[in-house]
């Protein structure tokens, strides 16, 4: 038998035995002990078991679950069901962590492409990668074009959508793909520089499916989802059966009160496909700590499972002028995502951006050396 | 303009002003305001704006925002996102409520049954319906069959497959379907009691499409789905494009510590086209309160939009015991859903069953007799 084990961290002040019980039913059966009893199948497979509990203080305790596999294993929406579907519903319990058995990669196997694919497409052996976003909402064709442009001339590998770009009337999805790809394609013939266009799909599956066969047709070479709007099934389908080429994470819709970001945004996006995940990084607009980011990176990039590795890209009012900080940081496999930092240089968006480009690689490069 | 109203709540001993400005651009055009002062139409429209900050101790403020509802409008992700994208990321950051205008209908036109529509295809006019379910998980397709068949004969309205019920080896989705509606049919032919059985839909969008077509072709009257283990523009796309049948929502994965229960299973679940809608009822296995089921059954039924209401499904280790107090608590307009409580009943699964439909009609005209 194969299991799921789940770690979940339970507050409160009821007895922890009872909770880890009710939860451990919760997950597996659903039912009372005594329906199961009746059935044999159900008695002697299904059950699951309590594997631990270990007091974490001030924070209550870890319990850590064993689960039936067989039950996850059949979808990609029943994994989730069965890893932290009702259990979600308390507001003092949250998934902590999991390890599914290696037979999981069956049902997900993980990034396609992750770190040495997307190297490879972008033809960047060791150093960071750098990427930006075309934003705000609401900017023109020409407008969006024209901050493609600069980024691109400023050396950024990967030009990625707003997350709020969406099929807008003022930037239809159609001609804002076709157009910043024929910009990064121009500014490659020109400099030699290739940067990558990543156009956001968002909508409903059909919505998606249809901007993926248009991203495909402009000759796109990597694309944005964000899995919790989408949802995740839909998310892994599209990174399964739908796009050949390599997918960036975004977090929006996630949240990070119930499950533990380096759980969500690390374990679970990397296991249902992103190649590279968006997350808010520290000293930025949210409030991530320096350790939180740490863990996350370490779960998109630590062997697990046989999974292909995927970069991190830390993001969320970075600024440009913390290259060398965050290189140092997050090490040589990272992608820094830095936004309005560099757009607010307006005219100069080149040069602002071109600075720090050539910082990160320069960091790099000295990284390297003191090697 | 249109607006999309969204109210947070908001924790921690930040300035107040500082924090909701700053949510305010994480939610419009995501950059420093020196970026979107460059562009004219964003500078114009896109910047939305705070209507109020009401202290609510001790639980920190309400903030209210307008958020410019083009941005939001052209696919039900793009909606999640400005509703409570990037904000969401905040741990003291909630969704507390929110209002879009009228012509949201247009995007998201609500259910297509709900109330009336779920009474009419029953065939039950007044009084408030009865669930149960198929489970554990596990369970043999003849001992479900055996469950659906005491469950039908004891007089259920609506016989769900438990949400953990996929597409297993041990009960494949399509042998299930047709044995379970053959139950229900050879039950209305012999009894006139016409029970719907209501198969869980489970997978990416291309499992579950093709499970709402071999369930269509079974002659099924309903399915369930679970929203947030789809994602919500996926459940959307099923409800309004794939599934001719009412759709009942189950909440797994859906958490409440980030979303205020009302506005997420209540508003959201109804406003994506959900026409019935289980959660977690008070005094069962989970910790909502009695005035958190009253305002997320208030969110399901009452007018709002001119979109058609949908029925409130207490639910949860919920007692067949509690028939009277849960009529009274919910109102005739309710689907009253007990699972194991029934099925501890083993081989007198029928009897228990019929006492607690029985009980379900005598409390309902009870209640008539006394208006």
């Amino acid at each position: 038998m194969h299991y799921l084990e789940a770690v979940y961290r339970i507050l409160g002040d009821e007895p922890v035995d009872v909770r880890v019980e009710s939860i451990l039913l919760e997950q597996t059966i659903e039912t009372p002990r005594s329906v199961a009893a009746q059935f044999e199948f159900v008695r002697e497979q299904m059950m699951g078991s309590v594997r631990r509990i270990v007091p974490d203080a001030p924070n209550g305790v870890l319990a850590t679950l064993s689960l039936p596999f067989v039950t996850a294993s059949v979808d990609p929406a029943q994994f989730l069901n069965v890893l932290f579907g009702n259990s979600s519903l308390h507001a003092d319990v949250l998934l902590e962590d999991f390890t599914p058995p290696s037979t999981v990669t069956k049902l997900l196997p993980g990034p396609r492409f992750g770190i040495p694919g997307l190297r490879e497409r972008i033809g960047v052996a060791e150093r960071p990668l750098t990427c930006s976003a075309l934003k705000p909402v609401g900017v023109s064709l020409d407008d969006l074009a024209k901050i493609c442009r600069g980024l691109a001339e400023g050396g950024i590998d990967l030009i990625k959508d707003d997350h709020y770009l969406a099929d807008h009337p003022f930037a239809p999805f159609e001609e804002r793909v076709r157009i910043c790809q024929d910009v990064v394609e121009d500014v490659a013939a020109r400099t030699g520089h290739h940067a990558v266009y990543v156009p956001n799909l968002s909508g409903t599956p059909d919505d998606v499916k249809r901007q993926a066969a248009l991203a495909h047709h402009a000759g796109v070479r990597a694309v944005m989802m964000a899995p919790m709007l989408l949802g995740l099934p839909t998310f892994h389908q599209m990174c399964a059966k739908e796009l050949d080429v390599p997918v960036l994470a975004h977090p929006s819709f996630g949240g990070v009160n119930a499950i533990r970001p380096s759980t969500l945004y690390g374990k679970l996006f990397r296991l249902f496909g992103a190649d590279a995940v968006i997350f808010a990084n520290y000293g930025g607009r949210f409030s991530f700590s320096a350790s939180v980011c740490n863990e996350i990176a370490g779960s998109l990039r630590d062997p697990w499972l046989d999974l292909t590795p995927a970069f991190p890209v830390p993001a969320g009012g970075m600024n440009a002028d913390r290259a060398e900080e965050l290189v140092q940081f997050f090490g040589r496999d990272s992608i820094l995502l830095v936004g309005g930092s560099l757009l607010e240089a307006g005219d100069d968006l080149r040069e602002k951006t071109a600075r720090f480009t050539e910082s990160v690689r320069s960091v790099a490069r000295t990284m390297r050396e003191a090697h």
